[in-house]
């Protein structure tokens, strides 16, 4: 045990003094599903818990392919020229079974990460809703008592990941293609109902027209909804990553997007569900590991063969699991 | 009890004689969060279980805009007019606070809906990994037992989505575009991994050439993968879901790829984990009721403000939560 507490305390002085190294491997510690983990992953959560909360976080969502990678790394290198240090918790959706992409991930944010004030983590996506999960909500607690004044996070959008994210970031920033205005058809609510900020991404060379066109008619289309919600339509502007213009605009939409929620009460009032959510993962998670623990194995495999040989229906496995997890088996 | 019991043996028999109605209110009942249900649901359940796996599962996913819906109605269609019937289970990724596309969804599979050996029904994308959970598996069974001989579970492919409905079904259809040869690089291992069959859809008009090419590039793409990982390479074949033409293949690619894990035992491998899988949802999700529960509120309204107040992070107060649990709270 004390042990436990001089190797937390270790760590956390580490992330505390912003050294790079010490904050990855407590973004591992709190990571790890292993049972004998958790005891350092809390007390590390402890001793850093004070020292959290005061960065902007911020969530980039959008389509595969609409370049949040280039963007991040282009925003996070804009912000850091400007005295800012900028944290990244990419969200990698891949299959638990392989990951990574089919033909090797190129590179990401290559420039981003050769700064000195600058932090690049993939975060696997497991169990809870589009990947995001408390091991997402500690890593991003632990940027910030890291020193990162900014902390993104990444996250495919598809539904699931937007609305997790959003539950956990001051400002959600959605990430478009150039060709939106046609793809609104197929856009789902979820990731427009929740963007502070949409950004028409490409926005050079020859789509740089159809950028463009694309912003009107989102504006002009997200007026209308958000007037239907009874909230603030988000903004809507083009960017160009590749050729690094609009990021100044980008990041003052963000910064009021910041200030109009906290004249609202609408930032404490986010914050606060985001540590509800926190919680209820942690919650869950917890009782997974435990439901997993060997104790339990016996019992369950029994059960699990009455469900194979259609004796057992899964709902009633699952209620008695619990009564005997209720029971303290 | 009585109640309960006569309630659930009514649903169970109209589910059982194939009344659709009847099969739409025990997916709502199944689906339910509401603790009041719950044994009316498992009631249902332990009725109907020995009337289960008798379909043949298919899933189909696919990136948005693939095409996957007409797909399902055409083949779907295809299939009913050679005697099978077949449900379609289409998990909507949209979000919790809206739902639903921002322009309205088209009419969905409207010509499959109308023959009279098809149902459709599509199901909320809710906290499980891509929106699949046990309801998910038990709105299946349920379909089983209504006796279609085609069950069919539509999901959005984002290394999420695919890898839960692959835990499911007996058979994985991946749906891409005519140009997924130039897509490969962003293409995730995941559904490629998990992928039965590869269907090149649209290969109608113009775009007929290309995909011809794509479906020469991925065979010898995921030829070279499938030799890597020492499984054999999925069926690759182009479809016209609006010419309806390719759908005999592509059915007849399915059966090949169940008969093919028939003969090595990965189709009861995959039965069996479907089975443990769906346990393990149904336990996570009724320890999420329970601790949702009137009688635990207060003192979870007492940690979560000390969590907010900064003097415990939500890693103890999980803890503490769950020490609670097991005292029987």
């Amino acid at each position: 045990m004390a042990d436990t507490a001089d190797d937390a305390s270790a760590l956390a002085a580490g992330v505390a003094s912003g050294d790079r190294r010490a904050l990855g491997r407590a973004i591992t510690l709190v990571e790890s599903d292993r049972a004998e983990d958790s005891p350092r992953a809390e007390a590390l959560l402890a001793a850093l818990w004070p020292r959290t909360g005061g960065s902007r976080r911020v969530g980039v969502t959008g389509p595969p392919g609409a370049g949040k990678s280039t963007l991040i790394d282009a925003l996070g290198r804009n912000l850091v020229a400007r005295g800012e240090s900028v944290a990244v918790l990419a969200i990698d959706p891949s299959s638990p079974l392989g990951g990574g992409s089919i033909l090797g991930d190129k590179t990401r944010m290559g420039r981003l990460g050769a700064e000195a004030r600058s932090f690049i983590r993939p975060t696997p996506a497991r169990g809870a809703s589009g990947g995001v999960g408390s091991h997402t909500a500690e890593a991003l607690l632990l940027c910030e008592a890291a020193g990162y004044t900014v902390v993104v996070i990444e996250t495919l959008g598809t539904g699931q990941g937007e609305h997790a994210v959003a539950g956990l970031v001051d400002s959600l920033v959605l990430l478009v293609n150039p060709g939106a205005g046609d793809e609104l058809q197929g856009m789902k609510r979820g990731a427009i109902e929740l963007a502070d900020v949409v950004v028409v991404n490409k926005a050079d060379g020859e789509q740089r027209v159809l950028a463009e066109r694309a912003v009107s008619e989102l504006t002009s289309a997200l007026g209308l909804f958000a007037r239907a919600t009874g909230e603030g339509a988000p903004a809507v502007l083009a960017v160009s990553a590749a050729e690094e213009r609009g990021l100044d605009e980008l990041w003052a939409a963000v910064e009021a997007s910041l200030a109009a929620a906290r004249a609202s009460g609408a930032f404490e009032r986010r914050r606060a569900q985001a540590n509800e959510r926190t919680l209820a993962d942690a919650i869950e998670r917890l009782l997974r590991s435990e439901l997993s623990a060997p104790a339990w194995a016996v019992e369950r495999q029994r059960l699990e063969s009455e469900v194979r040989a259609g004796r057992l229906s899964t709902r009633e496995a699952a209620r008695r699991v619990v009564a005997l997890a209720r029971r303290g088996a």
